[in-house]
């Protein structure tokens, strides 16, 4: 008889959003005439640039041509949008990647949670409390984090690394040894990003202990302020502990798209068995590549008129960003983020838990967000707004909140 | 110290496609003069259908204006095209599957490898030989395959099912009891596909034994012929113990748009755990949808403009096939498939090795095909073409042949 991969079964349910839908449907079937403004999900709600636009139609028609057709795509991805990465994200920026250190995927999603593949089941997992969910979900079917523990809400054998206020959101270093660290900046829930030095004490720790750091900057294009890295390969050393991974989800709305990469340095080894060997196996073995309409539309995000374009949504969101802390700081609320992120991570107000700043929030504004607790234990009575709404529908949702006193 | 998945360095070198690549630019860097027809790789060459074009700029539009742009999709896919795959492909046929059984994916061969993850690493599987290497390789890196035994080319834990001239290529029930069974019909390499009758067996063996079937049946639009059932669910019990693989690449071109989609049925268990509900949580977890403009392209392949174009881009492959048939045949060569599937699978005439015959064609006739003994042990002593080629080189190829004598 066959048997299942029994690590699923220790997965705690992913309730947060769906308990978050019924709350509000239930809302709105009692109240039908107000009207809710979401400010839960990071979803994007821009339309494309003009410029990723074009280039799709264009790819298209070249599908539709015997001459141009396009079958299987190189195992890395087209040379063409490697080369723009290449120059705009590393090279622009003192960085040296090579090109076959690029892996092209269908986003950031799935190579945080397909990344775990090359690894050994033995190593010890460090990620951040709160935490985006997929590196606490993957390890966990991928068998690193042991047993769950009800009481304290987490897994036996992960290192938790708590963001609070009194660390300012960034993680100390762990007084366990872990093999493998998860750290995210520009910071998915609490919008914190981490300056270049701090960042470099991580990369000389994981050096130091043997580490190798999976650094997720799906964010970076929200960054504003200098001294904050771009991406990891800014530190020293960086290149023999650490994997970027890259997202065309947030700076270009390609949520509904899907395109992102991953970057494996050539430096990067255990032992003498090297990691770009490896994802290079895993990546030509289990993906098939990403489309050539989309991996045209990412090469247009580097055109100028796409790099002008997709600049000018990401200042539109900033705009909503701003908005959202300055409007809630005059209306009293401690708030963090939003500078170089497009999350507003707020302190629930009267000692309320997250769940119940959410009901008083959904009552009394009508507004929907996410109670930070659903990010992990440390997110309590914390409390995520997004900047991917409208500039009318955030300005509306902050005048609410300002009545509601 | 991190550690890697140790698995991975039991991975024999995939150099079967880049052997070939590199004789045949010796060849052609020794004969510049000589036109080399490639029958080798699997890819299409016709263009995507007229009405696949026109969905895709239509969904590309959509996403250039707010009101219609796209942001994530549902996590299973969208219903438009679940809907139209399950109307098509299964209740056309008499088949009952549910939307909530369909999982839209970038392509089989994600899917093939990715399925692995929900499944116990202590299961034997069994799979065909020779066989499409994904099975093999990704059964390798998720520890079910044992050592690799340089001698028999073949991994210690891993039941081999040889398809031989001697069973029709139908592989035999196998004598050690297997877990999770790997079929491929119509077939590659061979070209072979199963009748109805004999696919019952299988899923009577596997529901007698409690095994899983993992069936791919990517190459499904080729058959031809009555009593050659189009999907495993055609068979009684097959819902309570197969997984059916399916893919857009063949059928309508998407080798470089990448589409596909996995049928897992809720009646499907082990024990009490649906395996339904342990991919759904996969699928949610490690991955984030097919791109909204590419779902709209697979709607468009059940439109009826889509259903008749993309069924004259089959009609075109299997004349090909035909013509490598019927030449190669009245050339004096034993050769099998190609009646159900876009591959001929030849046997190499006077003993010769498959690489031998490989040479030989291609120092002959400067044609470029794929030994068979590339696809695992009991491929050796055949040699695959494929039908994907121009009719004008296909009928060249074949002339050679001819002439070859």
């Amino acid at each position: 008889m066959f048997s299942i991969n029994e690590n699923y079964l220790k997965l705690q349910g992913s309730y947060l959003f769906s308990n978050i839908a019924s709350k509000v449907r239930a809302y709105q079937a009692a109240h039908p005439e107000n009207e809710i403004i979401r400010l839960g999900i990071g979803d994007v709600t821009l339309p494309l640039a003009p410029a990723v636009i074009e280039a799709m139609h264009k790819a298209v028609d070249e599908m539709s041509v015997q001459e141009t057709f396009r079958g299987y795509a190189p195992d890395l991805g087209y040379e063409f949008l490697r080369s723009a990465i290449r120059d705009h994200d590393y090279k622009a920026r003192g960085v040296d990647i090579a090109l076959d250190e690029i892996f092209i995927s269908d986003g950031a999603k799935s190579d945080s949670g397909n990344i775990g593949d090359i690894f050994s089941e033995r190593n010890r997992v460090a990620i951040c409390d709160p935490v985006y969910p997929v590196y606490l979900d993957t390890n966990v079917m991928g068998g690193r984090a042991g047993s769950f523990d009800q009481a304290t809400g987490r897994y036996s054998d992960v290192i938790y690394m708590p963001c609070t206020e009194a660390n300012g959101f960034l993680p100390d270093l762990p007084e366990e040894r872990p093999d493998m660290i998860y750290l995210c900046f520009p910071n998915n829930p609490t919008g914190m990003t981490i300056p270049k030095e701090a960042l470099q004490r991580w990369v000389d720790y994981a050096l130091q202990v043997g580490a190798v750091i999976i650094y997720d900057a799906a964010y970076e294009a929200y960054i504003a302020e200098p001294d904050m890295p771009h991406t990891i390969y800014e530190c020293d050393g960086a290149d023999r502990c650490a994997i970027e991974l890259r997202s065309f989800s947030k700076n270009a709305g390609f949520t509904g798209t899907r395109l992102g990469f991953t970057v494996v340095p050539k430096k990067l080894m255990c032992g003498d068995v090297s990691l770009n060997s490896l994802w290079a196996r895993r990546h030509g073995t289990k993906f098939n590549g990403a489309p050539y309409v989309i991996q045209r539309a990412g090469e247009a995000v580097y055109s100028e008129a796409g790099l002008a374009q997709t600049a000018a949504q990401v200042a539109y969101y900033m705009n909503n960003a701003a908005m959202i802390r300055e409007g809630l700081t005059s209306a009293g609320y401690t708030v963090y983020g939003g500078v170089n992120a497009p999350y507003i991570w707020l302190k629930t107000p009267d000692g309320m838990t997250s769940w119940e700043f959410f009901d008083y929030l959904l009552e009394n504004a009508n507004i929907v967000g996410t109670p930070g607790s659903g990010f992990g234990p440390s997110g309590e009575h914390f409390f995520r707004l997004t900047a991917f709404g409208s500039h009318e529908n955030t300005r509306a949702a902050i005048e609410r909140i300002r009545k509601m006193g």
